[in-house]
């Protein structure tokens, strides 16, 4: 371990004992950029698109709060409690219930990374854009992939879903409760039982609807569940909460290949979360910010109780859709039970030629996000998102107000503002 | 699209039309968790660890602020703010200068799979525990992997590497510039023109090292570096800024197999950061939190500049050497020139046989953080981080205080209160 007679050829930079900053100064070959020396200019945005949405006051306060170090005793506290609070969420009393450390993909990529391995089959459900990422994400695996279509908006039966199961024999289904591009609730409290009939796991996508829309993860037998933060339940971006069955605990176990993420791996975050009463050990550096956030979006959850905040999500989407609907305009999902609570696809009215500018200038005069279309209905739909702490009575007005505004800078006038001008 | 004419077999849950709550109230399976609704306490550590370390209040107040939505207008400026801001930083001109949404393993993940495809010859310089990772990293991504090993703290010669390269012709070479686990700043200003004299890409980890050590991307030719928030930078934890030269890109570019992971796809990535101008596209959902905390951490480091940065690493670092040998202990590595800035790791001396008691100490008397040692150096060293906003003179004689007494506490004396003890 003594240094001292190795080669000196390759002593650092600056060179000797310590750094020698006089030599540095002349030497640096990319300046300080003028932009960032700015102060800090924050612009709030009220979000009324599909998500994020904003982000509760008592959870933002909880983001500024100093970090804690890896297992410091607060932090595994804070694991902790956040652990009982997606279990709440969730409605669950699944051991293996934690949150990625990444984005909403990122609960996606756990959720198959781990359960699928190269050869094996997976099933996708697809009726809007979420459904054929998983397909690519589940191809990255090395799985072979079919994807059950429908067009846009249109849910899966649980009838085909079995027909489909028996023919095709996937290892694992793949539905998004949630299909955000379209405003679709698919139903899917039938579909665990007929999956572990026909020896299949089923993985459930609730990003867009966990905490707005009822949601048992045991009693419907899902196999694995994930969300993100940053929607009903209004903390911000950055975690995806996972939750996984003993069975497909079971399928993890008995694994052949290792999972090809190591970050994503869930026998090494389980370990750092300290599942099954492990001495926790280290695989990365959570974030305490965003935990501490979450642990905050969760107390508030736990407070209301889930069945309250179904029944707000409920009611204010149902009074945007009203008011929507007063205004002349149609929406894309005809079935009131089969509109998701959260994200309401709005038919753009013949005629409209570039619908971009209607949120365009919501943005500029009145610091509103409307949601653009993903594929594949863009240049078919807007789409408003009334959820999380955004989803109450005011908020919903204010959607409708500034939508309708929106609508007459587009010259399309409604049919409410005609109302109006006639009084 | 019109659904009135489906099976009504599949409505959701509740039924009918709307979401009837007195149904639900009496059926949730899973209570609201008790632990949760207590009001959040907050108990600040001061984290003289590895890392994370403490964050500095600026940065704090920034991610407090409201969530910006995917492509506002004031996100879209945020991001190429912390490009501009991490460009200088990593001294790069590169265009493919982001924040992976992840932690630094993420950006590990990032390098490695972007950059190797199967059957690719990966050679990872291992001589503490980053060297172990990144090998098995490139092992998921299925690449033949080569680790050129030196004892814990022993650094590697630009000779020895050369000699490497020529025999295992490797494209990929791995490399920690901060080896948090042994305390050592491993010299990498020489590789990056070796490794393309031998038709190899350079990766460097700077997870515990940029910010606090030269580092100049583009004039020592480094082809993938990556680092960390949470370290020198002073920011929270959840980022894991990245760079790519234009030789990484054009391999990249040149791939026969798509990238396995969706999330860390560098081509899905650098379309949602508008890399090369191009009209940005959603990927997948970036945390504003964290980007306006990177901002504001950055916005500080350009004020400051990087070379005082250096020189306020190096001589705080050296104050707490001095002040470790004054104790009477050993430092790990025993050549100054080779000691991390920010990471000093210290020998447990003979007859301490619970060297974890200090920390436990520590953290609960004075609510200190002291780091742990990782394998291979177990029950061998502590470790004392000085780094970011807690690299100052104040911080550190803290530091040098309160280990003194956690020594005291394990029963070794050290030389200078022995000292005292005779005044």
């Amino acid at each position: 371990m003594r240094l001292q007679q190795l080669s000196r050829a390759f002593l650092p930079l600056i060179g000797g004992r310590g750094i020698h900053c006089s030599r540095v100064l002349k030497r640096m070959d990319v300046p300080p950029p003028s932009s960032i020396l700015n102060p800090l200019h924050h612009e709030e945005i009220t979000l009324f698109g599909p998500g994020p949405t904003n982000t509760a006051p008592r959870v933002c306060h909880a983001s500024s709060l100093q970090t804690f170090g890896i297992f410091n005793p607060p932090m595994v506290d804070l694991m902790k409690e956040v652990q009982e609070g997606l279990r709440y969420l969730f409605q669950t009393k699944n051991e293996l219930t934690y949150a990625v450390n990444a984005s909403g993909m990122a609960g996606m990529e756990t959720a198959l990374t781990n359960l699928l391995e190269p050869k094996d089959r997976l099933m996708s459900l697809t009726n809007g854009c979420w459904g054929g990422i998983a397909a690519e994400v589940g191809e990255r695996c090395g799985a072979i992939v079919t994807k059950l279509e429908h067009p846009p908006g249109v849910p899966f039966s649980s009838d085909e879903v079995e027909k489909a199961l028996k023919e095709h024999k996937p290892h694992v289904l793949y539905v998004a409760q949630s299909e955000s591009s379209t405003g679709l609730l698919q139903p899917v409290e039938k579909l665990g039982s007929i999956c572990h009939q026909n020896n299949c796991l089923l993985v459930v996508d609730t990003v867009a609807s966990l905490g707005a829309a009822p949601f048992f993860m045991d009693r419907w037998e899902v196999d694995v569940v994930y969300s993100a933060t940053q929607k009903a339940i209004s903390c911000q971006t950055g975690l995806a909460p996972i939750s996984f069955s003993s069975r497909a605990r079971e399928k993890i176990a008995s694994r052949k290949t290792k999972v090809q993420s190591y970050v994503f791996d869930v026998n090494k975050n389980m370990v750092q979360w300290g599942v099954d009463g492990v001495a926790k050990k280290y695989h990365h550096t959570y974030s305490s910010t965003l935990l501490l956030s979450l642990r905050e979006a969760l107390s508030m959850i736990a407070a209301e109780g889930l069945e309250q905040m179904w029944k707000r999500h409920s009611e204010n989407t149902k009074r945007l859709c009203n008011g929507i609907e007063e205004l002349g305009l149609e929406l894309f999902i005809k079935d009131p039970a089969y509109r998701l609570p959260t994200v309401t696809a709005i038919c753009i009215p013949e005629g409209v030629e570039s619908p971009g500018s209607l949120n365009a200038y919501c943005m500029e005069k009145h610091k509103v996000e409307f949601g653009a279309a993903l594929p594949p209905l863009v240049g078919k739909v807007w789409r408003i998102g009334i959820m999380g702490y955004n989803s109450t009575e005011w908020h919903t007005n204010k959607a409708l107000s500034v939508f309708k505004d929106g609508l007459l800078h587009i010259g399309y006038t409604p049919k409410a503002a005609k109302v109006k001008a006639e009084l």
